[in-house]
């Protein structure tokens, strides 16, 4: 039985982190930590590091806090011998991640860096469909309505909280997951007037010579897409929802129950159990190139 | 003998690519690619392209071209089956290298990403001398006049041209070849009214627990200065002119000739002969980290 802390009880934690570890059989939330929040029947603290003091047989943490902050988090349950599973991005900066991977590699723990999009329902049969087909184009469109995700949240437009690119990464995590050698060749940020990050942004991509283009929009409030279009030499592949949905020509290929942090955990619990760690940065590695070459573009200030 | 043929041929060309290659008696520079110069005596080609068509006998491409526009030469030479050594940084993004990667591995052939300030005079013993003590600090400061070091160009201000960090990254390439897993906590980018590039940062890090700052500054006209301050328990370590002398609480401990260049075409052909690559993305994934997380600042207008 893998005991589990969590810590950050916000949106994500109690929709999908709380089911899906009560889900694992061979799994048991121990504790959380959390600065108001208390769960019935689970040890509650106020902070990982009282967490990690009362607890030592709490073999695994996993991490739902923002990014910001989350590097000393993140040390801390490494440093007391803990296994870490991280929410999506693994961080707010590519060399805390890898200050983290090595302070894993040194002491023997499992270091696992979550991409939900990439088990979501239809991404598996979009693989195994897109296999032996020769890609001509990519297309991504993913538009969203702020308001509803991110109600009253502050820390997504403050330096380092990505903006549009907190779900744009999803797609970017399917894409890469989907098509190597994903390469970044311009970017056109736009930030609203006094805010930090983009509402928006247009990148324009290659894979191995393949274009590819993708559109993330936060100022979309009804008919909201999250769609990554491949155009192959057999037909047009469209994955849809998130990646819930794929179709061929219209044609559903597959749909299915949205199980992605069910996955998740149980994949945890294997990698704990074989010794391994599985953190791959090519989607956080993209959207820091797009800020690294991105243009940026001033557009009308945003009002909550 | 290792034929080279070299792209771009500019300062840095002209004033040390050329002299290195002279003087190393394992090879031999075989022709070169620019849009504009000749050299008496070598082989000169408009561009890489028609330089690959006509010289199947040269191994091995160095490229001194600038970071916008390179990785569609550097993709080249390497699907033409030449060996590449890049100069810094080794590209205008992370993802790009990444697929350089990809492309020399799966044909067998040598990728050298060079960080010439690495292999100043005395950065060797200062790592000696660090060895062993204990880190409490590091100061960087970085300070010299544009105006100076890049006259009229003008894609050091466009996206993606790195702005002051195109010399703050050898400063930053320094440190993380003596320190490990340093890890940016904060930036300050400052950046010229109608510019797209910073002319000034200050960046706050952390190694291990241990504080570094460093301030890049392109604003300098008298006094430059390029100085790296390690305080340790056992005294004050001063790296001076660019890794170029060190001193130890005012004590002189090492400064020789700058042999940079000669060092990495020595270490190339090292590469080569035993089938190697040596890319090392630390220093470009710190900036990467300041442009994702950088707080922008507007600043005075530039005039060349």
């Amino acid at each position: 039985m893998l005991e589990i802390g969590l810590v950050g009880l916000g949106t994500i934690a109690r929709a999908q982190h709380l089911p899906a570890i009560a889900a694992n059989p061979g799994m048991q939330l121990a504790a959380i930590a959390s600065r108001n929040a208390r769960l019935d029947g689970v040890a509650s603290y106020p902070d990982l590091a009282a967490l990690l003091a009362a607890e030592p047989a709490i073999a695994a943490i996993s991490l739902c806090t923002p990014p910001q902050g989350r590097f000393d988090l993140a040390m801390a349950a490494l440093q007391a011998g803990r296994h870490l599973m991280l929410e999506k991005p693994p961080g707010a900066t590519l060399s805390e991640i890898g200050a983290l991977q090595d302070a894993a590699q040194a002491r023997g723990l499992t270091l696992f860096a979550t991409w939900h999009s990439r088990e979501a329902a239809a991404v598996e049969a979009a693989r195994a469909w897109l296999s032996g087909k020769t890609l001509s184009s990519v297309t991504i469109e993913w538009r969203e309505d702020v308001r509803k995700w991110h109600p009253g949240q502050e820390w997504i437009w403050k330096a380092g909280g990505l903006g549009v690119f907190d779900p744009g990464i999803n797609a970017l995590s399917i894409l890469t997951a989907l098509v190597p050698d994903v390469v970044l060749l311009r970017a056109d940020l736009h930030i609203p007037q006094g805010r930090e990050t983009p509402i928006a942004a247009d990148l324009h991509l290659s894979a191995q010579g393949v274009p590819i283009t993708a559109t993330f929009d936060w100022r979309l409030a009804k008919d909201e897409i999250w769609r990554i279009r491949f155009e192959t030499d057999q037909g047009t592949l469209m994955l849809d929802d998130g990646g819930a949905q794929a179709s061929i020509d219209g044609t559903v290929l597959h749909s299915g129950e949205n199980r992605e942090y069910t996955r998740l955990y149980a994949r945890f619990a294997q990698l704990v159990a074989a010794g391994q760690s599985d953190v791959d940065l090519a989607p956080l590695r993209l959207v820091a190139d797009a800020f690294l070459i991105g243009t940026h573009h001033s557009t009308h200030p945003f009002t909550p």
